[in-house]
């Protein structure tokens, strides 16, 4: 490697499951897997936090995790170093989301759908690499990161490195089913909690031309929601008001919200248009509620992971032409673990980017 | 009322819950409620048999049932009395699906969706109706029926009255969702379950110019669903075989087929590509199976309940531009009894129709 990169890349890493909202993330150093033809390695400016992380680290969603696990994966930073098939050079400004990989053969990656390629996809951490000396990928919460440069994403020059960074996770997780089902002028979308991915719908639903409402359980949000430009905001505490007034007037409602008990049938149904779509983007650990038939008659309900690199690549575009911007707070990379325990504890208005003293 | 038409219309009702497949039908004769001056009567010629009334009989979809219940709605007749306001004149050959009556004033019912009224539709047969002599409808079982003209739809010359009556219900049924969710040329679709439902479906599925495949338990229908137009036949018994050639490569499939047990997560939802549709057409009695939520990513999960009159036009103006035909087995409507208990045995192919002796 060149005088400039050091031999084992350091980050804050858990060492072992982690309880909710005690993370214990240590200093840990690894070496980095053989580098490839198509590789790059990014100099990490900086990296959102991403509720995925806490899932992975507190071992949910039936993940049983690979330790000493360094999470993140919402990474912006600079091309320190590129193989020759890589796509990019010294220099350039890229991301990555939460894909690092995929088989680039299958049906899906030959059609700019890698997010799901038939034999899984590489996640930017956790992810198996088929290398002994790195058996598996860690992420954003680092000094150094290496990855294959196709999913490496250029970063407009319009947008801060902290803007970008939660828009590689958070914000493809909203566009892309956003795009895919149709939110675009004449729709009426309600975007269902408004955190670090529901502020990122609100914006991307109205950039599209959707009219657009925020909803979430209480009142908290709504000078919040105007601000991202909905078009109106719901307290959905009281689901019969809701129900009178928003009944069957809705194209989409994009759920972004972990809710093992999500109110499914006797509320964000009811609230659909016939050929209307609920897509869930918030995924709950025990599975989605079990639907009756009925409430599903003339409906649809749709699932959606991340996003592609085309689609990032769009979803930038988008951005920089309407505005879309991330609402961030930063925290030094070195006090990455209080930050966590403040984005467990749902502190963060609404990304927290991790950003190193480079 | 005219000297021809009878004080009471005389059907074949349950006279109470049934067990499955012993259903004891009994003559019963009823007064029809107050003659409004958009309803009309029909002198029926033919019903179908749908696997729904079964449903009803037995209390099924947690149905209390309104007894003496006269089941049937897949209803052929010619009009005998046509009210002012009905649409229709004596003379005239008209046809009742599931529907009769809506409250045509909701924003689903002004904009074609009747069968989604917001103020809940009127079933055919065990609709409630707000008459003291009639209190809820009874069905075609029967030799007279009297509803709104609104939901009677002229049959084309080119179609038999035995042929027409199972579009009535089971054919808008396949056709409605079909038709929403984009079966058309360039797609592949595959029907699951061949039967009332299904065998109209893969008709319907290859009349839009969808590429269609039958996919049924075992090899028995193979030889049928080529006739019926299929481009292949699937016998989904090997799912592990079937996934290994099919894998995410439906557009749409169509699942005509009840089971409480659907193989929803591991079989259908793996067959999809991403973008695709599963649509769920038969119910449950349990309702839905409990999705994982992984098993949706990139894919969607609709319901679908039988069509609009405006569909059900369509419908057959299709089935007479292309072929589509119902394979029907016409049976004496003085046998309602026994011919319910070959349904409920599965010895249908593909349907029955109830034929008075008129």
């Amino acid at each position: 490697m060149s005088a400039d990169i050091p031999a084992k890349f350091t980050g804050h890493a858990a060492m072992g499951p982690q309880d909710e909202n005690k993370f214990n993330l240590k200093e840990h150093a690894y070496t980095p897997r053989k580098f490839d033809d198509d590789d790059i390695i990014l100099k990490i400016e900086c990296c959102g936090i991403c509720g995925t992380d806490v899932h992975v680290i507190t071992c949910g969603w039936e993940n049983h995790g690979r330790f000493p696990a360094i999470v993140g994966h919402e990474i912006v930073g600079r091309v320190v170093k590129a193989g020759p098939k890589s796509g990019h050079k010294v220099g350039d400004r890229v991301g990555y989301g939460a894909e690092c990989g995929s088989c680039r053969k299958c049906a899906n990656c030959t059609h700019d759908l890698e997010n799901y390629c038939l034999n899984g996809n590489r996640g930017t951490y956790q992810g198996k690499t088929n290398d002994s000396v790195q058996p598996f990928t860690q992420g954003g919460y680092a000094d150094y990161y290496q990855a294959s440069g196709h999913f490496a994403i250029p970063i407009p020059d319009e947008l801060d490195s902290a803007v970008a960074a939660p828009m590689l996770c958070a914000g493809v997780t909203v566009y892309s089913p956003l795009k895919r089902w149709g939110a675009s002028p004449g729709k009426k979308v309600g975007v269902v909690g408004i955190g670090g991915l529901g502020h990122l719908g609100v914006q991307f639903s109205t950039a599209l031309g959707a009219d657009t409402y925020a909803i979430s359980h209480s009142n908290s949000k709504a000078a919040d929601s105007v601000k991202l430009g909905a078009t109106g905001f719901i307290a959905a505490a009281d689901k019969e008001a809701v129900l009178a007034e928003h009944r069957n007037t809705f194209d989409i409602l994009l759920v972004t919200s972990y809710q093992d008990d999500m109110p499914l049938s006797d509320f964000y149904l009811p609230l659909l248009k016939i050929g209307g779509n609920i897509i869930i983007v918030g995924l709950p650990n025990s599975g989605l509620p079990k639907v009756p038939g009925r409430a599903l008659f003339g409906k649809s309900l749709s699932g959606s992971l991340i996003g592609s690199p085309a689609e990032l690549r769009d979803m930038f575009k988008l951005a920089v032409e309407k505005g879309v911007t991330t609402w961030v707070e930063t925290r030094p990379m070195k006090d990455a673990n209080q930050a966590l325990d403040d984005f467990a504890a749902g502190k963060a208005r609404y990304r927290y980017v991790l950003v190193n003293d480079n």
